[in-house]
């Protein structure tokens, strides 16, 4: 088994409205010492073998996982 | 400025609804090689400055950006 992580960011200057969602409410929660949220997703999608698994991460997270004029990727491996 | 990193995961046995979706549109797709996918989502959380820094932090990631019945969470500090 080996394990890919693929983490989906917002591009910079591409509003993430889930952040703004939890600044709004930390603000009125009165958390004002936090100047900014920033979020992504994980994705860990786990491959019986090793054999040609990056290739097709890669293609996922292309193609399935993120959105290239919205996102941007990170892939790392992270444990057999 | 300092940033504190909250991670956000189902508890084991927890299914998770946005995980399964994409495990089900892999085998769709033809990628029978991906033997499971788990999710995680991340909040960096940018402090203007670090003092009861994180004790917000765990408040936070405590009260609101987690539910204790299905979700665990773990913090970092990843940056100045």
């Amino acid at each position: 088994m080996v394990t890919f992580r693929v983490e989906v960011r917002y591009l910079p200057g591409v509003e993430d409205p889930e952040a703004l969602t939890v600044r709004r409410n930390l603000k009125i929660l009165g958390y004002n010492s936090v100047s900014d949220v920033k979020m992504a997703r994980i994705y860990d999608l786990i491959f019986e073998n090793e054999k040609d698994a990056l290739i097709q991460v890669e293609k996922l997270a292309r193609d399935l996982l993120s959105n290239p004029v919205i996102n941007s990727y990170t892939i790392t491996k992270t444990g057999e």
